[in-house]
């Protein structure tokens, strides 16, 4: 399919002197002739201005401790290395209107609670003693668990290993701060007593929701909020969830076996405006390439190995942190002939879903693979 | 409140001579006076022919058994003895409108595949070895595991414990019989080959959606079913779900910690017709009484203790089945002062709740406890 | 396909000495022998009791109105004629669990208030002046408009022509009676005062929801109800309604142009139980048969016609209400030649639906009549 | 509540030699410190570009008219003066991420098919024989009609008047092309026919649908598309719904009556992405202000008035355009002592709902009028 914009069903006006005056009396009108700029808002396929990137955790990794002497937690609000696209940095994205970063707490750190309406998750990449208090629910988090603080719940995090013998917690954040600004939508709050007092219970949305098969009964008292009930999803059940789908399904084409962190009351994604993925590439497996509507943030939970993207290679391994753009061709593969590989990933994929904008192709040439630009 | 039929708003017409002639004429053509049953079949509040009873496990379980030399499975079709409420023989019911019975299958024996419109559950009560194939599924389920085969999916099962070395395998069967016929709706088939070719993966919809949490993903291959795509729910993971609920929360007043068998992807119930539960009473728990539209059959699945339904004490323990009638005032107790006890229970609750039927009361006085009658 | 119980697959266990012991010990534990009973409450296909049957007006209408001098409306309740199936005299319901009966008012009578578990609708055959005060509401109705009393709404009427120059009213009652109480879940309640205090604005929900394409906006104040706000349907828009859909579709091959009264907020039926439909058969229209789980109860709105149902053929002119059972054969025709026919009808389809019973197929041979028995 | 980035919960990080060194290495990483920028991105409260506007129907009418002569309708794809907000150049909106413009048609005029990703709707403004083909449904439209062409229908246009009598034909589109842009979700295609087959039945949706409260019955063909299936809201249904509204309630503080076109299956809006509503103003009415997260674009469909729009004043008469930015306090009044006043108006709103986004807030002093800024 070629994509000509001077065919009949386009704009082809050619400027006159008689049309430029029209267009200046216009512009004087706050108006302007649709015909002059058509054919580039509504673009035969997306044209995102975010590129391709892999993040190096092993560059970035000194460079976020580094921070930990630089400033202190309380005045930068968050110790935060963001990572941002080159064609996103008007509005600080790591990729379409998804922001991320590498936050990082020392040892007996602690933050202030706020709110706001962008939505949070957390994936955590190394260090011990990391914990975050959603809404009153203290969680305990450890390495590769994945975590969500959603719109307006108040949260606030910290490391409670020892002081002295204790060491930094990093952890990926993942927020729609794009997303809520394009929509003119940002509100925030400082905790009125700066601090929550958090119920005694800890993990206690993991300890009754966390079956995910059983759910509390009751026909008056339920769960009324359009994201999940549940706020921590440990590694420690995520990864054998992975090795079991393994057992049941060649999983996908595009993705090895994929499962969607979800919401146990609905099926559905953690939150309205952001998905979670986790995939498990065997030993050895190439993926074929596809495209879709929607942009994705990965981090390497586990292995290593290598994505082309929009015919571009980046080689990866654990900690590193990499995106894809809506519409590009991506395919992954293990590099690894014995040990499997593993791939977290967050997205904007409901936003598609429930604005109808989701579309989806196989890449339809060469076996499914895309030749190296 | 009191409920005397002598007042204006119900039906108060004595009979006269010429009232009965004109009832007579009403008659040869298909008709009747409204106000001649008016108060009859609109009563004050529900008025069940079901009663309460408990069936002990240890008076069936040999009658149960003899069953094996007395009939072949493949005669009887399923090998079960029905438990059938005094008050519903005409539709063998045990309470309400759900049918329930004991199966029991000998080592090697199994039994050819049908489908029909009653769904149906089981809970395996003893034995090893039980296998039921659902709709192409191989599930092996052992004691206190919970399945389901819902309506008009094939399924056959059988007991492959070896011939000479194994035992027999007792379950209970629970079913909606009533219900589908009194809606005049039943259907069945009988298998075109008497059995299924299953597909090679045993236990798949427990690999693939037994987490509960991260299910497949997929934009396009959903499960569109009215049903819950997991077929079988572990005891090995309800009574730990059970036992986690019992941390983070005090539970129900009138149920303990109770959790309702759910489908991953809706957060509903497993069927559109039949609910499940398993409900946990700490040592020496005593619960308040309440009453609900809807019927239940227990099952003790564990420990022992007693229940209190419309003023009659029925003692339980590990077995036994129980029946509680719409809006009988109930309430249990766990006999035992360091162990727990665990209720299996199902019920009609999803029909309560689609056609708008669920009623619930506490029991007001004496500090929620009934006095036995 | 041949429905022979002497299969494998089917309970085939012939009686012994044995056996009836056997049987008469399960007896005395409040136990049987699920194959003895098997095969009946396991049909090949639904077993209604039901029979279809036809009501004919003209013959109806006499005793209806001689109910006028020989009960008072506040001694009777509701001063009804209840329509009943000669297979359900057992629970007065008209066909499967559905109740009808016609009621009537005289001039310048009204009824006191109350409300029940069950819903009711009803559906004006004639006279002017009939009102029906719903949850406060009041409501007007007149000849062929539909309207309904969903379950636990307050609901009184009465008749406000002129005592000295108006004439009676009689209306058709549609309730879920039967179906209540085969679930245990009937309640009735006298109004505390009698009678309501109705609102000032009559038709209010006509005038806010009638439109249907235009609701009143409101993030927060929104209609949560389980049954439509919308509480009338008047003929004067039910019938363009049926007219123009004529305009742009054939209809259905069984059912002419058939639409269904609808929750505008929904696009679902009116009630949870009970769904209604207005069809209309063209001039000489014959329509072919199908059959489908689920009853129904017609009412001749306009035109004269017959319907064939389970191969007996029905003749109806207006004013006339007939039955078809669950998965009875029927078909229906219009006998004029320049006038079309309308049907209204209501139905436990919402329930089939609900419940997950719904099935439908086509008269296969003869071009997709019947018969006639 | 003051708003001050000096306090404990904001970043405060002052810049030092050292930091700026940091922020330079961190830059050759594509990465930077969130807390140089977190206040911005995370703001108090909206911060939207956009600002009130209100164009002026007497002042673009001749331009509008002008370009006729200027571009042929095959040339221009669509002969249309668009509305820019002065701080949306960028993105060619017209507040926040709706767009919307002026189109005109000459008799005899019509244009070529296309669908593309974004939804479109139409309010017509003045002019006879416009005809537009949704997906092969003919639609007539005249002045003050609603219509939609949701994301992803072919569409086409005209006006059928007659070339030597007719008149122009001019008509508001609104789109969300800005909101599929930001979401790099952007589709294009020609109709590879340039023309539609429209089906024989114009109007079709209207004639099945337009009743919105009977609906075509069917268990298996429904409308499963996640817009209306109603893609044409007649003013001469719309107005009568908005008279009848306005007798049944005093509707909103802040808007009047006021009435949503809805899907009639869901009661939800017309489409994913754009809600549009009719809210009639009544004599001499000035409403409350309010704010809320979401952007208007208005149309005056009749009558005269003003709205004060934070804090600035804007009067307007029929044909006049406005626009309301996100989280702008707004308030409007009809002018006229003896004439209702209607406002049609499209909007984000179902967005702001399904991504959470929605916040609503009443003015709170000054009896809720905003002082003139």
């Amino acid at each position: 399919m070629t994509y000509s914009d001077d065919v009949l069903g386009r704009a082809r006006v050619s400027d006159t002197a008689d049309l430029k005056a029209y267009y200046e009396r216009l512009a004087g009108h706050e108006a302007g002739a649709l015909w002059t700029v058509a054919n580039e808002i509504e673009p035969w396929y997306p044209q995102p201005k975010s590129v391709p990137v892999l993040w190096s955790y092993e560059k970035l990794r000194p460079l976020v401790l580094e921070s930990l002497a630089l400033v202190k937690g309380d005045e930068a609000g968050r110790r935060v290395v963001m990572l941002v696209n080159p064609g996103r940095k008007d509005v600080s994205a790591a990729v379409g209107m998804l922001y991320t970063g590498l936050q990082v707490m020392g040892p007996g750190e602690s933050m202030t609670a706020h709110r706001h309406q962008a939505s949070a998750l957390r994936f955590v990449v190394e260090g011990q003693g990391a914990w975050t208090v959603v809404d009153g629910q203290k969680l305990r988090v450890g390495p590769r668990d994945f975590a969500i603080t959603p719109n307006w719940t108040w949260h606030e995090h910290g490391n409670e290993s020892p002081e002295d013998t204790g060491g930094p917690v990093i952890w990926q954040d993942g927020l729609d701060i794009p997303l809520v600004n394009a929509h003119d939508a940002g509100f925030y709050e400082v905790h009125p007593e700066l601090y929550q007092q958090p119920r005694p219970i800890p993990d206690s949305s993991l300890l009754t929701y966390g079956s995910g098969v059983l759910r509390p009964f009751g026909f008056e008292d339920g769960w009324h909020k359009p994201y999940s009930p549940l706020f921590a999803y440990p590694w420690e059940r995520a990864y054998p969830a992975l090795l079991d789908a393994a057992k049941a399904s060649e999983g996908s084409p595009y993705d090895g076996i994929i499962l969607e962190y979800s919401n146990p009351l609905t099926g559905g994604p953690v939150m309205p405006t952001m998905g979670a993925h986790l995939q498990l590439l065997r030993p050895g497996q190439a993926t074929r390439a596809h495209r879709h509507t929607g942009s994705v943030v990965y981090n390497v939970a586990k292995g290593s190995g290598s994505s082309v993207i929009a015919g571009q290679r980046f080689d990866w391994r654990e900690g590193d942190i990499f995106a894809v753009p809506s519409w590009a061709w991506h395919e992954h593969a293990n590099a690894d002939a014995s040990e499997d590989a593993v791939l977290f990933s967050f997205d904007d994929f409901p936003v598609m879903r429930s604005l109808g904008f989701w579309r989806e192709e196989a890449y339809p040439d060469n076996g499914g693979h895309q030749p190296l630009g």
